[in-house]
């Protein structure tokens, strides 16, 4: 499986798509809404810009995207009104893998262009903005040198860019059989295929954004992670276990094969702080001006009662639409199931994760880093 | 019908699909290559440029887009080599109509990126190439203010903005009735429609680009028009009047309504030589350095004996599928009408496309203008 070719959120805005399904992205953009707000007020108090690069790095396709960068405009609209500055251009870059739903995206800017015209006076004189598409994987070069002055990524560092070597569904040993991520029951060789993938990666992002973004240029990041350093810590990998649980289950009613189970393994990492800035201190170009965890709620937060059928009902399918919407695309790719078989699994799915809710509510570790490029 | 939301060539790559079905676009770039090189030359012998920004409007999808962008990045580089200049950074840039199939063309991206490095070592060190798309309407800012070094566009200049002012399928009254372009018989008023909105677009056209090039930054414009002043002479407009024969034979047959064709008319115009040279020197930014014009069969040049039956049928059902592939989204959006009845018209199409030219071997005047920016 290439991951820079199989994954993409479900395109389109149907049941099942991303576009629908994206309420905990949505809790975690707010979160993250602050961090963003002081970045941008130090880049415009610091650096007199004229036209301001700015890159969503993972998109994906919705009304997320817009309304992030929306905002976005907006306090750079305000911090210029406060410091008696013209509002810079706008070059806006959004960036996803070649396989994202990039046509949605489009299809919607007719009238985010008309919006930026009518309620923000953008697109007169100076004050112009020019959006494009960058398809491509962000563990490389996307754009030009100096190019950009803010970049933000949100709900896509957790994803590796392939499978962590050694660990493909080609191998020649399964190493992780009956799991489909990182599990207390995993050998130690599966977690360091997954480390050592996570270092890669990291590395070759901090690496080739430090080239993109001018010196003084800001980023910010949220992802993914664990709390605890140690990998097989419940917040940074139980969703997982639980979807292995289903796949499982599955092989027992004869839908999937158990080999199939055993050749997966999904192409993500939860890192901890630590392995966060060991990559960034060593790669040397950016000064880490904030790194934050927050808890997110799996169901993005929606108060409903787990201790009644009902309610556990409702909860466990919220999350399992929501994890449908993320990952349907690379369980098809390698399961090749049909239809049926993909809404039996999420039904097993929404079953299990409702039942464990009641039980424990483990919760997801976001992290919010904000970074600055020395110069 | 708005046409920036409408237009659009016919998705992915099936049998009727624009990317299977554009011989003649194809015919056309390669008349037009020779004056792309010249115009390349004198750029790249002129300036010292270390990134390289290069447009190409109305991309549509497809593999024509990558080749043609394939062959300038080749000229680039043996004129860099020639001249013992490094090869620059390519920036590029695909544009086209918001509803425009990009999903498709993105997916041809890792193997060109992949041909790119292994063959010509683009992608390693100095010689980078970063690629976006670029959704919105070329009679209209598209790109920064000096940004781009070459422009060019095919096969889409004769494409308006929209119907033109007064000739909608809402006008009260319909002027143009039985017709979809200007003929013989249309009104005096339906001619001038359409020169007024073709003067308003490609004026439109040459002052955003002379916001977007640099100075001496080049631009080569290929697309059909017509030699006569004349605006209802053959070779500028008789697609469209077998077009609008097939259509009211539908009418005929009760498979569509009468008042349906009448208040179509097609958001399109082939302009003379004297039209461009008035709209282009008013606007003042541009030196023409080259205007010409070029036959291009109906189908593309295939040779096959339009004397014979089966002769006739091919060469009509080769011309009504490059047609097809470019107007279906358009009629589809007007007279709603299923695949089938399209299948209908397009057949009935066929046929008296292949009996005309078994008569007549009308041809398409194709224009291939080479401009450079002052300054």
């Amino acid at each position: 499986m290439e991951v820079v070719q199989v994954l993409h959120m479900n395109k389109g805005n149907g049941d099942t798509s991303y576009a629908k399904n994206s309420t905990v992205q949505k809790k975690i953009i707010s979160f993250g809404k602050i961090i963003i707000e002081e970045a941008l007020l130090e880049l415009s108090s610091n650096y007199d810009i004229d036209s301001m690069g700015i890159a969503d790095l993972g998109c994906s396709t919705g009304p997320n995207t817009l309304s992030v960068i929306s905002e976005i405009m907006d306090i750079v609209r305000a911090t210029s009104g406060h410091l008696r500055l013209p509002v810079p251009e706008f070059r806006l870059f959004f960036n996803d893998l070649y396989s994202n739903d990039f046509n949605y995206l489009f299809t919607l800017l007719p009238a985010f262009y008309k919006m930026l015209k009518e309620e923000k006076g953008i697109g007169l004189a100076s004050s112009q903005c020019f959006i494009s598409g960058v398809p491509g994987s962000f563990y490389g070069r996307l754009f030009p040198s100096n190019s950009l002055h803010f970049v933000y990524s949100f709900s896509s560092l957790h994803w590796l860019s392939q499978v962590p070597v050694g660990l493909e569904s080609y191998a020649v040993k399964h190493l992780n059989k009956g799991k489909v991520y990182i599990s207390k029951s995993s050998p130690q060789s599966v977690v360091n295929a997954y480390s050592s993938q996570f270092q890669a990666d990291f590395s070759k992002f901090i690496k080739s954004r430090s080239q993109e973004l001018v010196p003084g240029g800001r980023m910010v990041l949220s992802f993914l992670g664990r709390k605890s350093i140690d990998p097989t810590t419940e917040d940074g990998c139980y969703q997982w276990e639980l979807l292995a649980e289903a796949l499982m289950s599955l092989v027992k009613e004869g839908l999937i094969e158990e080999e199939k189970v055993a050749s997966f393994n999904a192409p993500y990492y939860a890192p901890c702080a630590e392995e966060l800035k060991v990559e960034i201190l060593k790669e040397g170009s950016f000064i880490i001006d904030r790194l934050e965890a927050f808890e997110v709620d799996w169901d993005g937060g929606a108060v409903a009662d787990t201790h009644t059928e009902q309610g556990k009902m409702m909860v466990g399918e919220r999350v399992a639409k929501t994890i449908r919407a993320v990952v349907e695309s690379m369980l098809e790719s390698h399961f090749r199931m049909g239809q049926e078989t993909m809404d039996v699994l999420f039904i097993k799915f929404a079953e299990i994760v409702g039942n464990h809710l009641s039980k424990t509510r483990t919760k997801y570790i976001n992290f919010v880093i904000s970074l600055v490029r020395k110069g």
